[in-house]
């Protein structure tokens, strides 16, 4: 039904992106400026983070997509413009900046900014950046942006697919990143995501806000919930098919993809997690409501303790049943059951909310691989949810003990 | 107004305590059977984890002190005895057992356990270790007790004051140990507090209630809320003093000394976290609500980007603001100040929720330290609170990685 393409976020049509070294970073190796811009208006939905600290980008984007419609982004990496308290003058001039070299109005534009909070943001690097960008515009250049936008990050995190809706082919592409300070909260870190679908932009909000909740909300690196998470999803229409303006069934095929792409990012970035050297997915089955089966999903990736036992390749499930035990929500833990899988196999280890005797040698095993499942069946109802994170490790605190030095 | 005395829980007149080596951990240098007992009934107050899975021993002790009143304390560690099949029988077992050895009653007996989750727990080390630890019993014991309840603790936890009432000369002692899956919820850790005041149960339930709230939940090593948490404080009224039966000048000054003696605890289950060199200290004034002091407090020193920041003595204070933006309650951050303190001085690093100049190199010495305090500003109120955790460093990942080995 949908076939992965290269290309990232411009592998759909109309869409064209760069990425530049513009001097927020010391490193001159590392790009820092990532600029998208698609040739026609595009419909436009976005989520944001729940944090009260909100970075500087953030109300600005909010007043420039309010009428559900944008053409450009521009995001920096290095800085996250967030406590600065020229903060959202500064990103308003770097709109009018983008909007001069482009020939767009400065209100087309989504801002992003991600990196050190409260250290300020000198406009110099804008001023000769993005110039530059718009040069190095192309329709090649979605790898670039990714890589742009990259803070902690060990690899640049984009993907495309392509499928059909009414017949005709359309693609969606994304790029997101990390790694730390992930614990998003009704927003996500940052992901942009690009199709070249026709939708209205009240379809494409609902679409995101539904599909959030049951991906990007569902990561954990750390518990903390960023003052810059955003998601932005940029709906041009330049493939041509019937335009999505209600509830039907290329809505819904629209749906089943903007989750194949928000599974792919939530994985990527639980999965280069800061210090991270394993994947965790925790799947739950028969829980008596979403919520619950969302809660219990969330608690067990989250647990500082269950990931040092991954990172440990260590099979202590009761750790894992203590996180179940105190998620939020109402619901009985008597007839809980773990099994841990990977490659490797897969092990019942608690049944019933207690010990079930497995080889400990087995379970270890299997917890040697890069990714590890935790099942869950709550044997309590219907509802199914995922989460996913990673394990807690030395280079976690290495990293975060030194972050800004 | 109160004099810090020795001999932990039994400072207060007719405790006697002791611990000893029952074979339940392997290290037979390792203590890990405690035994409390009073010459005469205690009034009895408790409170317990809210985790969903509870502990054998919580159930156990719940219905033993449902009347107000137990007479002794049975704590092993090594095992948590949670998610064991036969946990509650087995737990029943030890008290009849320690009955018959002291002459007491099955349901005079508080019982507690903590260790690992989901192993298997045998009985027969209860057989051999109760009468040894009946044997061992003593007014000087009360080290040994706080001895044998450590688990990762690097040090033993007992304390106690001596304070008058009614012109009456008191005492109350504390034991408590943690040192992982730390997060307590309306409960605690494993505490237990003795006193000699006379005082009624509903007095002392009311005061014990009261006060966790602002100390003993007001913690967190890694926001994991364990299975097993639990603080018991027992009154044996052989101080002399006028029984305490309603809220008097007498209670005010009795909850006094409980906060010094349950701070006392926060501070050292805090300060000696799995892996800590760091204990911190964040005090919020001026808040606009109690709820709302708590809660920002311990957002902070839950943060683990900021706990790892901390290990780094890295003034990296967006991070503690990141933190107040996510913590729960309706409240505005736009007036917040963040001051860092220690021993070496205190330095200003954020004003207004935005940048406030600083030195980065007196920042540095200033987190040095091994006790550092975050002090809060909200300008928005005349609540107060404290919390307090500890770093996040390379050793908590070692320790719980191969926790079980």
């Amino acid at each position: 039904m949908s076939v992965k393409i290269l290309g990232g976020i411009t592998a759909p049509k109309g869409f064209k992106a760069s990425g530049v070294h513009c001097g927020i970073r010391k490193n001159k190796n590392k790009l820092d400026l990532a600029l998208l811009v698609s040739d026609v208006p595009c419909a436009t939905a976005a989520v944001y983070t729940q944090n009260k600290v909100q970075g500087a980008p953030i109300l600005v984007t909010k007043t420039h997509i309010a009428d559900g419609y944008s053409q450009a982004m521009l995001c920096n990496s290095g800085n996250a413009n967030t406590c600065n308290p020229n903060g959202v003058e500064l990103a308003k001039t770097c709109c009018e900046l983008a909007a001069q070299a482009t020939g767009l109005k400065p209100n087309d534009f989504v801002i992003a900014s991600t990196g050190v909070i409260g250290m300020p943001l000198p406009i110099e690097p804008f001023v000769t950046g993005i110039p530059l960008a718009v040069d190095m515009l192309s329709n090649k250049g979605g790898n670039f942006a990714a890589e742009a936008i990259m803070t902690t990050d060990t690899r640049r995190k984009d993907f495309a697919l392509e499928f059909k809706l009414g017949g005709v082919l359309c693609r969606m592409g994304v790029m997101t990143k990390g790694s730390g300070m992930i614990n998003p909260n009704m927003a996500t870190m940052l992901t942009f995501i690009t199709t070249d679908v026709a939708i209205s932009p009240q379809m494409l909000d609902q679409a995101l806000k539904a599909e959030v909740k049951e991906t990007l909300n569902q990561i954990c690196v750390d518990g903390d919930t960023s003052t810059n998470d955003m998601a932005v999803v940029m709906a041009n229409g330049l493939a041509g098919n019937p335009y999505i303006a209600e509830n039907n069934a290329d809505y819904a095929t629209f749906c089943t993809i903007l989750h194949k792409i928000c599974v792919w990012a939530s994985r990527e970035i639980a999965g280069d997690g800061e210090g991270a050297t394993k994947l965790l997915q925790c799947s739950v089955h028969h829980a008596p409501s979403k919520a619950v089966a969302l809660s219990v999903a969330k608690s067990i990736i989250s647990s500082d303790l269950f990931k040092s036992a991954m990172f440990g390749e260590d099979a202590n499930w009761g750790r894992a049943l203590c996180a179940i035990g105190y998620a939020e929500g109402d619901f009985s833990i008597k007839n809980v059951s773990l099994t841990l899988k990977s490659e490797k196999g897969e092990v019942l280890v608690c049944q019933n909310a207690m010990y079930h005797p497995y080889s400990e040698e087995f379970a270890s095993e299997i917890l040697s691989e890069r990714e590890i499942e935790i099942l869950v069946d709550m044997h309590d109802g219907d509802y199914y949810a995922q989460a996913w994170g990673c394990d807690l490790t030395y280079e976690y605190v290495k990293i975060n003990g030194d972050y800004r030095s």
